[in-house]
């Protein structure tokens, strides 16, 4: 039926895979999305929002690639925040609320717009191998889809397991199918896996809460979007709610946990340490006789709601016994009740930066089978593997991101380096120059790369062209108008900041902590500027942020720039470890394992020490 | 977690499960909607399409009736033709293309606007029974939920089975679970189950095919639409079109006719006769060398299209190999294969009139379980479910539609009286009265009566008296108001009708087949008086009939008078017919099976003859 030979396979529709599928097509592959649904593509498994602390940067940086995600957000999103707002920028992470059958909506029509993605709805049961190199998949049909390349993103669903109380059954989503025959098939092959799991709260009827008893979470009254591009802005928005869990209602959710599959021993498996079940965080934080509860609308009309942070896997009748003792929930009618899921995953030390297996050439693992956890991370991977698999069978350099250009760096680099036992989530903390991966410079940072493997459209660099010109233009404004003493004096002094005595430069008052962008548009010559050039929000925040926050931004560059050196330190693609007799046991194991491909990657191997790294520098004639 | 008892719990939200629990919760009914999957409540199965001949008329008269299927038809239609146009109005058919997700999402925000609508998403594994009167029913996570009726609407997913080619895997639909443990329970309880199979076609992408080698099939000129509620009419539509098979391609669909489960015994179980598959009509008419194929878009936006005509089961590769022979299909490319499915169904001779079931009390079963096909049928079983199960709930009266009131009773009287062998579908064919059930009168028809149960609303029902009054009062116009001949007669040049020697009353010269409202509007008289009282497109053509067919209207009403007669002599609750040894035996035997409630019921049962009706008149006394 698939006579032809697709570049590039993409397996399972969700975040990870619809990315991947779009990016290959984008950069002109032929591309196919095999998917057991085509009905959920992008399909949100747990919350309804997107983004938020490290993951809004990650979206920022996908759309600034020319990845969908960023779009799709905007065009789905019901309320839209700016976290961290009142943290320096390099914290700010822009998340919003959507409307979950909206946002799949979106996905599907974004992908069919798509001139190079096929769709195919099937389960995928096996591959096809030729020698150690892929050459296509299998269907459960017995289809055989011959590809250049193929890219595994199957999410929670291989050997899905989902936990109520004492009761499991197979599944890869509530009402949806596992997927089967793949874990199996890559084990013979010799590949590694794991068992991971997370869990998700009940949904519940909105008509049945008191939403007087709450307190209201609107969003930004001046909400930004995700996409460099030009998609919507809001113009209305719904409010979510907040609500708290109590002692009582801790007392009640014990009451379940002898029945609990995460205490009696029946989950064995790790889930998300970030994102933990109401019953892990009763346990692990015994002294907290309170947590949060987020009430987040479905959509602009359904009356479905998300009970963000009451995630379990307890019995159905403890987890309604106890939400009906949370304050506004004394009425709650359940949609459906929270589950955990156990799942299949690839530890992704198996994988090369490019996100390529190392046993199985031009095999791509993306999203949660690395053992990720969130949608940000899975679309990202799609995105980085779907670009490789294009990149390689058409002969061209792999790409990838250093740890100091993008989080999406950080991200692989963390997984193929580190591992990860646990369900990965992105945070900024684990980004050493995060003053530099920004939000706001996401398109300065990527978009360039984008445009230059092909995938990031002539528009979306001329775009991110103008902010660029416009935004140093605007800093070398600053840096040469002076400002008149009178009229700064009276906004210095609205600030309660020490007054000037004499005339000077606007750039030396406007790094003063105090004072802000919308203090300097006071001044007559700064607001006729922007009028007269046609300054917009985007460039504004960019020339304050430089003016304001310059010394950090040089001075973590410079902290980049000399750790890039052992970056730039290749090592041999076949280099022997077990020679280097001087290295520890442990850090030739990693390493023999592992393969580092810089020195600067060897270094960041846990059980490489400090003079590891100097044996092999050593070694390496440096 | 569902501690109270609830008025009606309905099984599954497909068509009849929708309208079902929509019935009793708008008449005041506590009631709840358990569903495997809340996000495919009112998913079309099959084709993105609703009404056609015969099933149109259902729409409509569950729109007159307070139901749902109407107005979200309308308010996801892309397309919209009333058929049968050219014939007698007793034939007109109404029939909207839809957005398939677009008529799913009308759906699920119907009953979320419903107030006594509660939801709840889980597979339903058993029933609660106590002595012969249901309790409730229990869920896969062994939840009980106490109810004092309920509704079965399990559509195709009881043990439901997809075949494709040699393939064969458990399924409620493609890329949806089976429902399991239902059918043995009430086997166990005694009833009888059957199998029944029915399929789908291919659906595929409507970038690959060729339109310009196919015929255009738009809509009509002037769209109509189901509700006669003030649902928006169309303004723009999409077009289907039309390409034929071959002899060609019925070769190669022959080549795969020895691996079809339909061909080599593996589907044992019976199809819907009047919608086969293509192998089916190959096969069934040999001498044809070619059958129509309607390409229906399944949205506004999307690009996947179903291929109607071409229901098939065979193996994928002949599926693709015979598609691409038909013209304009050169190029395909599969969304998904089409398949079979087999299914349990109850023989609905094991139902009453109200469709509760003759051994378990307030036990109601509706839609495709009970052996029809059709997301119309099934929409107007579970209406007629959900009102019965309230209405008995509450100790009222029964409610049933007779065969000379709506299609919906000759439904429901023929499942039934005569039960099926085969999947069953409306015809007009099957109403001996269908000059009386008319797709422009159900409102005068079943308005009144929906309003009396309280199902149809105030503002239903004052516009059901509204046209009721005007088109009377538009016809006794007629009736009263005399022509001018020559204003006349140059009417009837034009339509070739001979002319008038002098002045007459309008109702005369407009009886005549030639001369349509159209026409008649030519007059300043007519057209004036439309205008001044503002008279509509329905009060138009609800006048245009009754002046036009009053005679065959009259003629069949009296007709129907008559057999009301029988209609009107009730047979005992606990007639012993075994006593009655004059009965034929196979008489006896279905008589004392079926219970038919009045003389005229029985006498449609068959093998119940002439003689025997006057052997059960004779000892009733009459
Ligand atoms: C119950 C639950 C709770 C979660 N809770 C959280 C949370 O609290 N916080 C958080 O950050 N993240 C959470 N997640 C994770 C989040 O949903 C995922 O990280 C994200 O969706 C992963 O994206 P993905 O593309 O890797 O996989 P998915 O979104 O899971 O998509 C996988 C896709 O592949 C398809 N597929 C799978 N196997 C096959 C096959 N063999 N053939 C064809 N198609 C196939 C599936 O149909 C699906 O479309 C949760 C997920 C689940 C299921
Ligand atoms: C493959 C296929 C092809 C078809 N082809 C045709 C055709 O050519 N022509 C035609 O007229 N009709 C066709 N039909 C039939 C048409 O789809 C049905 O007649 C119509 O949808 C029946 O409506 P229903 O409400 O009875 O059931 P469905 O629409 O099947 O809905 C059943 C609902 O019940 C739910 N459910 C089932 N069991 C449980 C349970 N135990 N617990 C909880 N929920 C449950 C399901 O999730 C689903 O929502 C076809 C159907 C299928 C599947």
């Amino acid at each position: 039926m698939f006579e032809k030979e697709y570049d590039v396979v993409v397996v399972g529709g969700g975040h990870a895979g619809a990315e991947a599928v779009a990016a290959a097509a984008n950069m002109g592959s032929k591309a196919l999305l095999v998917t057991m649904n085509l009905q959920t593509i992008g399909q949100m498994s747990c919350n309804p929002a997107m983004g938020g602390i490290a993951k809004g940067q990650i979206v920022r940086e996908i759309d600034a690639l020319g990845g969908y995600s960023g779009i799709v957000s905007d065009k789905s999103a019901i309320q839209f925040k700016m976290l961290n707002k009142s943290k320096g920028p390099a914290m700010w992470s822009p998340r919003s609320q959507n409307d979950r059958m909206r946002f799949a909506e979106e996905w599907r029509m974004m992908l069919e717009g798509t001139p190079n993605v096929d769709f195919y709805q099937e389960m995928v049961v096996g591959l096809l191998v030729k020698g150690n190199r892929i050459a296509g998949v299998r269907t459960s049909l017995g289809l055989d889809i011959k590809a250049k390349s193929v890219v595994l993103t199957n999410g929670t669903f291989l050997n899905g397991l989902i936990h109520i109380g004492e009761k499991q059954f197979g599944g890869g989503r509530a009402g949806e199918k596992a997927a089967t025959g793949i874990t199996e098939q890559l084990v013979d092959l010799g590949f590694d896996s794991g068992r991971m799991k997370t869990g998700t709260p009940p949904r519940v009827d909105g008509r049945s809460l008191d939403y007087e008893r709450m307190i209201p979470q609107p969003g930004d009254q001046f909400p930004e979007k995700f996409s460099y591009l030009d998609t919507p802005v809001l113009k209305t928005q719904r409010d979510c709610f907040m609500t708290h869990t109590s002692k009582e209602v801790h007392e009640i959710l014990k009451e379940g946990f002898d029945r609990s599959p995460m205490f009696n021993g029946r989950i064995k498996s790790i889930g998300p340490r970030y994102c933990p079940s109401i019953e892990d965080k009763i346990n692990r934080f015994a002294e907290k006789d309170s947590h949060q509860i987020f009430v987040e609308p479905e959509g602009w009309n359904t009356v479905e709601v998300y009970v963000n942070g009451f995630s379990t896997s307890l019995p159905e009748d403890v987890q309604y016994k106890a939400l009906r003792t949370v304050r506004g929930f004394e009425k709650v009618k359940f949609f459906r009740p929270g589950y955990a899921i156990e799942y299949d995953y690839f530890p992704p030390t198996q994988l090369k930066h490019t996100l390529e297996t190392k046993i199985i050439e031009n095999l791509y693992f993306a999203g949660q089978i690395n053992g990720t956890t969130g949608y940000e991370e899975a679309a990202s991977q799609g995105l980085m593997a779907g670009i490789n698999a294009h990149l390689k069978i058409h002969d061209k350099e792999p790409f990838t991101l250093q740890r100091d250009e993008a989080y999406i760096g950080v991200l692989i680099d963390d997984l193929i380096t580190k591992g990860t036992e646990e369900p990965y989530r992105m945070f900024t903390s684990r980004a050493e120059y995060r003053t530099l991966l920004r939000q706001d410079n996401a398109d300065l940072r990527l978009t360039p790369k984008g445009y230059e493997i092909g995938l990031a459209s002539e528009e979306r660099m001329r775009k991110m062209e103008e902010k660029e010109r416009k935004s140093k233009e605007f800093v070398e404004f600053f840096r040469n108008t002076s400002f008149d003493p009178t009229d700064m004096n009276q906004i210095l002094e609205e600030v309660e900041s020490a007054p000037v005595k004499q005339a000077d430069k606007m750039f030396k008052v406007f790094s003063r902590p105090k004072v802000s962008m919308e203090h300097m548009l006071q001044l007559k010559e700064v607001s006729d500027y922007v009028k007269e050039r046609n300054i917009d929000r985007e460039v504004m925040e960019q020339a304050e942020i430089q003016v304001k926050y310059s010394g950090y931004i040089e001075k973590e560059k410079s902290n980049a720039d000399k750790l890039q050196r052992l970056e730039n330190i290749r090592i041999p693609d076949n280099f022997d470890y077990t020679k280097l007799k001087s290295l520890s046991f442990e850090a030739r194991e990693k390493l023999q394992t592992i393969r580092p491909v810089t020195i600067s990657q060897a270094s960041r191997i846990s059980g490489v020490s400090p003079s590891d790294i100097s044996v092999l520098l050593v070694f390496l004639g440096r």
